[in-house]
């Protein structure tokens, strides 16, 4: 290759990748606040629908956009991206080749071309999972044709399911928004004296951290769904009905949190399960709430309703935790002095440094030891019957999502901020 | 009857019944307030469940709850109760006969028998449509038996459908909380560049005011979903799908509000038009959005998802509007002002006085002409294409949405109010 004789290169980039997170931007505004306070990198280009957009040639000087005329950061419009929900930089879902694959070579040359033409050599990319499989790849093909360039991922994701890290950005504020509308939910369910069964499906189809997140009430004073089924516990269709036959028998008011992954013994899905079939004749995979409320009907012949939370749990973003957002805007910040200081092919990392009063700090792994691993529950946090979740538990994630901070409102409304559609660059920016 | 020799009842009595607002318990905290504040109540009770607690003598003293020490209004515990959501007291769902059918008379009998047990000559009940017509009917009874009984109903309902009020306290906390969810989904729905259908299905029966708010994005510089689609207009399914083509024609992120309540031109529920087959056999019926979902998939091919904004619509508490409570506060306690000044056989209302600054005052009209009447969104609201609101509309409801007002947090979690489970009164308050 004949990259590797250049001299380096000044100018980073950034990117967005996976589901949306309601501090999916805050991680990007600590990016960008982190390059402007660093001296060794020129620009900040943002990668349009991540790495899709990088092939493409997609990008945005968000320098530009986030100085004010004498080059300071416009800490207005940061506040404003920080407390933004999605991905203003728009995401994708697109795994790379293997990097050791010769078919695969071309789209990597692609991608080494774009960042050559606009004199990249520091690769910011913030996801959950698939993203970080997609850092370990760019940062082994970078590596293996001899590009210079540093590679850090930096975690989101709702799922709170990354390995390395304690917990995830985007976690604490989603837990926040589920245990918030338990509570809310709860009182709901209070107002009748009919026996009623009210099951709630939480977001998380491998790990059930952010149905955890409905029992916080239990260290916080509040209320607490009767149970928690997590999918890390195989799911009895039997043994549910006999704990919802003991709750209506204890009070008439039965409300269960469920995550949308949980299944069968024998790996089924609940939610597969049904095969409902609609008006039109197709099959509709039911929501596994959706498949309880129905089998609660047939069995008990109570008053029954599901709720499922759904897309709000990961794009709510009018109550944020303030540790969410604290720790969310510092990982990005520091991923940039971390990359400005040599260090490539990682993944940042939250650290807890203590519980009471709860403290943090961010470090980082090797992206290629944590990429594609699940951070499951573990089985302390879980009860011996399989269908709660541990006091243990709930004082794990309660730091989490202590604090609020809310967007800026305006005529009643939050405002947000929204990128220009057109990308400000044209490939003029290289200069 | 005997009653009307007897002097002047002296207690009062306050209920909620029908559906859950964020607001209800505003309007309780209102009641509570104006209570303690005039001097010819002595004891406000609470029934609880509604008439169903007042008929089984279930009721609470109010006053010794909501008090100090020193007999005055414990104001921190009154702003805990008025940010708490769903009903403190506990509602209902029951209708009174006819108070002139022979048949119903013992009901009303039973009703009087612990009113004048406990020595109440004021009755307020918080409810909708269905209270206000308990309302009406206890009015019309205690009359004709010269029951000395002064009845008072005041509004709630998310739905924002009762004739007679400009609006309903409830209605602009529950419609804050569309709006601003509606800007979340709306940002979500953007982050990916594959072209997708975005169902989103709001509450309403009959009445579309609630759907109307998520375009309020409209009047106050916010996104804006494609389409909203009201129960006020036939629904036409062909009409929907050029809807959606012509908007997939536009850009890839088609996002679309429905009514729960729409239908089609025979008045077919479009969410009963499912006739889904669940894994027992059950007929379920859809939600309207979900039909709609399938529906897409089905005549389009493409991507699209429907999301049922469901109970926390009604319950979410934790984002509210400044505006709606205050309001909700302040006809509570004007129902007090008022019944204390000898009116009895009304619902409290809310006039909109100006608009630009928003002001409104508190009066009241004969619960008899308005008790079972529906209040939909006028056609002047409706644009022609009968597939969005107007901005007259937004205009309209902006106002009611203004200002923001947040429960208590504690650790992370929002602190809400719960009444004792046990009565405190047992039948030992009415010295």
């Amino acid at each position: 290759m004949e990259h590797n004789t250049r001299r380096p290169r000044r100018n980073a980039i950034v990117g967005q990748s996976g589901g949306p997170t309601a501090a999916f931007n805050a991680t990007l505004a600590g990016v960008v606040r982190g390059v402007l306070a660093t001296g060794g990198i020129d620009r900040l280009y943002g990668m349009r629908n991540g790495i899709e957009g990088l092939q493409s040639g997609r990008l945005t000087d968000l320098c530009a956009i986030f100085t004010d005329g004498n080059g300071a950061p416009d800490e207005d419009k940061l506040r404003l991206l920080a407390h933004t929900p999605a991905a203003a930089l728009g995401s994708c879902r697109r795994k790379l080749p293997d990097p050791d694959d010769p078919a695969g070579e071309p789209i990597f040359r692609a991608l080494l071309a774009v960042l050559e033409q606009y004199d990249i050599g520091f690769f910011f990319y913030i996801g959950g999972n698939d993203s970080m499989d997609t850092v370990a790849k760019l940062s082994a093909y970078a590596h293996r044709v001899g590009f210079p360039l540093t590679v850090i991922g930096i975690p989101k994701t709702i799922d709170n399911d990354l390995e390395g890290t304690d917990h995830t950005p985007g976690f604490g504020s989603a837990a926040k928004l589920v245990a918030t509308t338990m509570q809310e939910i709860l009182l709901d369910c209070a107002v009748y004296t009919i026996p009623a069964v009210t099951i709630v499906e939480i977001m998380g189809r491998n790990a059930g951290w952010l149905t955890a997140a409905a029992a916080l009430g239990r260290v916080s004073g509040g209320l607490v769904p009767d149970y928690v089924y997590l999918p890390e516990v195989d799911f009895s269709m039997s043994a549910f009905f006999d704990d919802v036959r003991q709750a209506l028998a204890r009070h008439p008011n039965v409300v269960i949190a469920v995550s949308e992954g949980i299944h069968l013994a024998d790996g089924t899905p609940v939610g597969a399960s049904a095969q409902n079939v609609d008006a039109f004749g197709h099959a509709a995979l039911s929501g596994a709430g959706k498949v309880l409320e129905h089998a609660v009907r047939a069995e008990l012949g109570c008053k029954v309703r599901s709720i499922e939370l759904n897309t709000p749990q990961r794009c709510g973003a009018h109550i944020l935790s303030a540790t969410d957002i604290e720790e969310s805007l510092r990982v990005g910040s520091a991923a940039v002095t971390a990359a400005a200081g040599g260090v490539s092919g990682v993944m940042m990392t939250i650290k807890r440094v203590s519980d009471a009063p709860y403290q943090s700090e961010i470090s980082y792994c090797a992206v290629a030891d944590i990429a594609n691993l699940v951070r499951l529950v573990p089985a302390p946090f879980i009860n011996r019957d399989g269908n709660h979740v541990t006091d243990e538990c709930c004082r794990a994630i309660a730091p989490l999502i202590a604090g609020e901070t809310l967007p800026v409102f305006e005529d009643g409304l939050p405002r947000f901020f929204v990128l220009p559609d057109e990308p400000t660059e044209n490939g003029n920016g290289n200069a």
